[in-house]
């Protein structure tokens, strides 16, 4: 292992090669799907599929081995079966290759001696030969910025947030579902078995990669757990930290022991070094992705003084309670903000006035930019959250989504007006089509640069963690 | 308030009238949806729309008034403004109806001296007349069995659960999502401000009817605190039940206030109050559906031994400490059984056998009805978890709908075969398609009477309930 974290090349290669893509099969296996990947997401330099038989491949020459290629070669994407991987490596080796991923299982986390023997050669010849081993075990690397990628369906646009995942399949769900909920990566790195590259040297990189703002991470086991507990320091001293652990429990521990071989530690070490470190922790990965939607788009509030805007009694209430649970204050309001609301609102007396403010029935018509400007701009809260419960009419089993829209656009257009900060929550949904309307509106915020949520719990827990970390920092 | 439990007449209305409806609104307007509800539920007997100016609707003739109706009259569904509704009440008990349910709102939830004397004063003209009112201020009932409703699309079938809910918002978006997750209801009320029928006269109701197996309330405040906590003690020991506070901290308290018009009790007498009588405490409307599912399709397991099938290393991972973190316990598997396992996978060695089982690439095989069915015979386990995540692969954006329901039907199988309690956790929505996927996956697992949840912490965190439940009952 290099140990050094300059690892730029590889997320950065200029040519790429997927060993062990095939044309007789009757379905898109998982070269294949690298190869669409690497289309689809626009990677700009060549791509070289190999396979010993030759041939074609969605109108790409096939290249029976490595060595055969006429050009210089950066970057090979390696999903043949693990007895052929060492002369792979060697091939790789001798045609200048910096580095290998290897979806390939079958070494050291099936536990047998044959897995750890295989392993340690191919760790051995990568040790050698400097070329330097992603894996194996693992998805690989996602860069947008050159269009390297594990998913046809990734975002093309580069964004803040490193992630290194020691864990294929949430490698592939969390970087969806994060970019489905506004989040975008500068790299996304699921490292497998770790075999030669490990969480150490990647959090390093990320820790000085200026493309890199804030890091999240889903460990499982770790190579090195003293230099971690000094790697992590050091990344959260510079950017914000997200940490999911995975086999925090005893049984959880057995899970990763069999899944990747290796050890997950107790989870009191882990919960002494999250708390010494300023590491914010989450316990599954949408938690993960509330965190990051908060980090990178919510402006830091003053305090903990919020100003709810609901529309439907009954979802106010409880929201009311899961925000004042969560550690945040909901401030009564002053009698004058009071009758401007009523006024906006055209009610009876105090009905929905009193933090949060009920919208009621007027939640289709301009009030809603009233009262949202009102509310923003009044002293005596720190920010302003807005909920949209798409479930509370009779007529409609979701609310429209042209309805539902226009409502938030009054919000975002308060926010815009102000700039307090403002988080949106939108939940209640009961069909496919209300969770239409949830990613429309959601990406009616995001444009705005609001952070949306989907229950008033996962909004009430990240926020409370987002203030943490600034109460903490500031001291 | 008569105080008596005999409400059957409520739900059983043979005639219903709705005083409000309009032909001239541009939109559906509520006593349309009402009428709309009345129809598509199938209520059985005549209905009968109210407006002094008469006309048709949906076919309809319009009356001028409930007098004018030649035939008897059970039931009215009010509409009109307030201060119209007096006239209204007198008008009905000169024609012999049972009960009115009051839509409109406008009365001591206000907060105004004139709300205040208008409850009053139809509380009064109640008391006088017999004639029983719900609300105002609320949905009314939901009664399936007649189809009377609320909402056009309520399922025409009737059910286990009882639902007593304060707030209208609620009791629509609640009644619509849990028939969604497979929750059938013998009755609904939503009761608003509990001017005449309250809290403690439905609970009784509820308890006794042989209808209803299980109850479930949201409760904002107490109409008479004392006599609550005795009704809740008598049902809570007849049947589960299980209830959402809300107002349960000190903002959600004054939202109460400010939505109702009542007081909504501290939340220490709360808490003692749940302690001693059995009844299962929800902080939200989804977490209250979770348990429903789990009463109503999970058989009681003998312990907290639990098996776990999962597909996806990582995500088995974040699942086991998640069920781990709930209590539940989850057994290495022995040796034999492992082996079993082994080739029934064709995994290497102990790869994803330590329970969790992971699935692993065998998840699209009759493999998963052998190891469902293995691990179902092994008497080490009280119950099985069957976890599908749809977000886990790489070449599409969701698990396409056939696969996983292919999948599933290999665990249906394994239930049937063996009978040994089954939950399913789907889970990992990245698009609206994975939720047209999730929702079909669950119905199939309803035909099999297998809960359905949509996280790994959902299912955790009912499990745990309900085990409790149970193991208070045993002693």
């Amino acid at each position: 292992m290099a140990g050094n974290a300059n690892l730029d090349f590889i997320f950065h290669p200029k040519s790429v090669a997927i060993a062990g893509v095939s044309t007789n099969r009757p379905y898109e296996d998982i070269a294949e799907t690298y190869l669409r990947a690497l289309i689809e997401c626009g990677f700009s330099g060549p791509i070289y599929p190999i396979n010993p038989k030759g041939g074609e491949i969605r109108g790409l020459k096939i290249y029976p081995n490595v060595k055969d290629i006429p050009d210089s070669l950066d970057y090979v994407i390696c999903c043949i079966p693990a007895p052929s991987v060492p002369q792979l490596i060697k091939d790789c080796t001798t045609k200048g290759v910096k580095a290998v991923q290897f979806f390939t299982s079958g070494f050291s986390e099936t536990g047998t001696e044959e897995g750890k023997r295989l392993e340690a050669e191919i760790c051995d010849l990568a040790r050698q030969s400097g070329t330097r081993l992603i894996g194996p075990n693992c998805m690989g690397v996602y860069s947008p910025k050159v269009g390297l990628s594990f998913a046809p369906d990734y975002p093309r646009e580069s964004g803040a947030v490193g992630f290194i995942c020691q864990s294929g399949s949430n490698a592939i769900y969390f970087t969806r579902y994060a970019a489905q909920r506004g989040v975008r990566f500068s790299k996304v790195v699921s490292f497998g078995n770790a075999a030669d590259v490990n969480e150490n040297e990647l959090l390093e990189y990320l820790t000085a990669d200026p493309e890199t703002e804030i890091i999240a991470a889903y460990i499982e086991g770790l190579k090195d757990g003293r230099h971690f507990s000094k790697v992590l320091k050091k990344a959260s001293a510079a950017k914000p930290v997200i940490v999911l652990k995975g086999g925090s429990t005893e049984a959880g521990a057995r899970a990763v022991a069999s899944h990747i071989g290796a050890l997950a530690g107790s989870s009191n070490i882990w919960d002494g070094l999250l708390r010494q470190t300023g590491v914010i922790p989450v316990a599954n990965l949408e938690e993960l992705a509330d965190i990051l939607v908060t980090f990178l788009y919510l402006p830091v509030p003053k305090g903990r003084r919020l100003g709810a805007i609901d529309v439907g009694g009954g979802a106010a209430v409880v929201a009311t309670d899961v925000y004042a649970s969560a550690g945040l204050n909901l401030p009564p309001l002053p009698q004058e903000l009071r009758k401007r609301l009523r006024g906006f609102l055209n009610t009876d007396a105090g009905t929905g006035l009193s933090n949060p403010v009920d919208l009621a029935a007027q939640f289709y018509t301009p009030a809603v930019y009233s009262v949202a400007k009102a509310m923003a701009d009044y002293d005596g809260v720190d920010m302003l959250i807005f909920h949209l419960p798409l479930g509370i009419n009779p007529p409609f089993p979701s609310f429209p989504k042209e309805f539902a829209i226009a409502i938030l656009n009054n919000a975002v257009r308060a926010y815009s007006d102000n700039g307090k900060p403002m988080a949106v929550v939108i939940d209640q949904f009961t069909t496919s089509e209300s969770w239409e309307t949830a990613i429309a509106c959601q990406q009616k915020c995001q444009q705005a640069a609001i952070p949306v949520y989907f229950s008033a719990h996962s909004a009430a827990r990240a926020l409370d963690r987002f203030l943490r970390y600034h109460e903490r920092k500031r001291g």
